[in-house]
């Protein structure tokens, strides 16, 4: 007897998924990395890599349109997947998208749709290229592809930021703020008018709708020497948990080391470190490096103008506990890994 | 005052978009080829071509799983898909997929839609390397990117079969059986359980059901100096018309020289034609070459065992109708251009 895909849910279909494919079709030698992580990496022929993202965004379950413009959800679809090329430091190339829509929608707001995604892509060099159009009767569709190249070494061989580089002894950062992302969906839910009206909420709702793909800083903290990253869309007690699982390590957080905006804090005084912990969509890079070349890597980023890395935790081997907060006593308290549910999002 | 989607149409919507990322965000020098045609072609590097095509199928616009099961479903959209990497004679490389579930389908279903593909994709050395899976609340929403190589000539330049190389003088050829595809999906309209019980029916269904891409013939095709095609998705009567809009040629057919089946003609004796002509989904190739290199590109599809070509008319300098019927005493009628309407389709 066959169970339900909500018996299961997502990550067990995408692991019978990945079992089935690598009996009936394995990929061969051309692909480096398949299903399961941020990307695939395809292989053509030696010496060049292209790095492939893909994701689906349903409206109702990954936007509304009551609470963003058309073309914030280009800009998002496009940042996303943008995103997940920084996540492997991966120079951006092209990208397609393909629409399901209804037929009484109106001309201009697609075209917006497709402004705040062609406006987002000049910015990093990423032109879309093509695409398909077809009806849908119900929620709008849409599937953004994108395709870059991935980063070389000094000695021509490809590199990519990877989930699995972590050691014990490096430390942990992130490229910028957690949960104003996660706030200014919330504030958007409470009251989008109140929300509207309020100037000092315009970074939140700006982090929500229009956020920015860390590529050159990718790029740059790759040049550095930082391999072990990945970005945060599920949020730092969703992510953090796949580099140890599969750097085959355990983490600390600093508590009083995390990057919570003051706007976020006051706003949110209960609610603020589970936005920044588990509010997802930051698209923030999470990398773990040893100390000095942290610093190197910090020093790089400021010379190039880039945003500075924040030190919020170490690696430390594998235990029985994988995530661990520290308060500023000293004194630590596990940390329930928890994925941001797409399910429940807006 | 903004119009409809369904007042400008979809190719009317497409024209648009086209013409604001043309504005908005131009391609480079690194895209040959953009929005508008079958794939495009993404160069990274000098040298090496990355072909792109990408389609979008939703349940009861596209596809019916009263019509066909699972595993065909999944086939259909990666040999649509494939069928794009053969119209431009481009060498598959690999696939992504992004679905739109409600969460009470079942898993072995979507099981059967991943073998249906994989078992397409490793015959035609095309692997899943990724995608998503997201909650859709009402229809199934696939979506399906392939990537390929494009194929060089001797000199190392790329090569592709086009849409506008189709000059006056040229025969017109396809590669298969028409309306094959069409029919089986009008018995399948008609009766479901009928279908399934006539051994007669097998064939039509399979054309509809499991259609086979042409990529080894497209291949051998474009090596033997056959530059002129693209694949028959929309039928002859909405492809053809591309060619000549793309080529500034028109074209004539031989009614007489139309490879459609006995099966067919013999079921549908009012329709055959119109099937044929319109019907869409074939996948077959059609391409354009002068006589003698059309005769060389046979021998050379006999020699490696592929499915031969049947000439089935000519091109001729443009002119005020680009597309001409010819019946067997020599006398023409316009052909109305006219494409498959997905909409109506299923």
């Amino acid at each position: 007897v066959s169970r339900r895909i909500d018996e299961i849910g997502e990550f067990g279909l995408i692991d019978r998924i990945a079992a089935l494919l690598a009996a009936e079709a394995p990929a061969g030698p051309a692909v480096q990395l398949g299903i399961g992580d941020d990307a695939a990496i395809w292989t053509p022929r030696p010496g060049h890599a292209v790095v492939i993202s893909t994701d689906a965004l349903i409206e109702g379950v990954h936007f509304r349109l009551d609470l963003m413009s058309w073309a914030d959800v280009g800009h998002r679809a496009l940042a996303a997947n943008l995103s997940d090329l920084a996540s492997m430091a991966a120079r951006p190339g092209a990208a397609v998208v393909t629409l399901g829509l209804r037929p009484d929608l109106l001309v201009e707001d697609i075209l917006d749709f497709y402004r705040g995604m062609a406006r987002l892509g000049v910015r990093y060099a990423c032109p879309i290229v093509g695409g398909d159009i077809v009806a849908a009767p119900a929620a709008i569709a849409i599937s953004v592809t994108v395709f870059g190249e991935q980063a070389r070494g000094e000695d021509g061989a490809g590199r990519s930021l990877r989930r699995d580089a972590a050691r014990p002894g490096d430390l942990l950062a992130v490229t910028g703020p957690l949960g104003l992302s996660a706030a200014g969906l919330r504030l958007l839910l409470a009251d989008p008018a109140a929300a509207a009206r309020d100037p000092d909420a315009a970074p939140l709702l700006a982090a929500y709708r229009r956020p920015e793909p860390r590529v050159a800083t990718a790029t740059a903290l790759l040049a550095a020497g930082v391999h072990a990253g990945m970005d945060l869309s599920d949020g730092l007690a969703g992510d953090l948990p796949k580099i140890c699982a599969r750097s085959g390590v355990s983490a600390v957080v600093d508590l009083a080391a995390l990057p919570v905006p003051a706007a976020v804090r006051e706003r949110f005084p209960d609610a603020w470190l589970d936005l920044a912990l588990r509010g997802g969509e930051d698209f923030e890079l999470l990398v773990a490096a040893p100390p000095a070349r942290l610093a190197a890597a910090g020093a790089a980023l400021a010379a190039a103008g880039l945003p500075p890395l924040t030190v919020i935790g170490a690696i430390e081997p594998a235990g029985p506990i994988p995530l661990w907060l520290r308060h500023p006593d000293g004194r630590r308290e596990p940390l329930a890994p928890g994925a941001f549910d797409h399910f429940h999002h807006a």
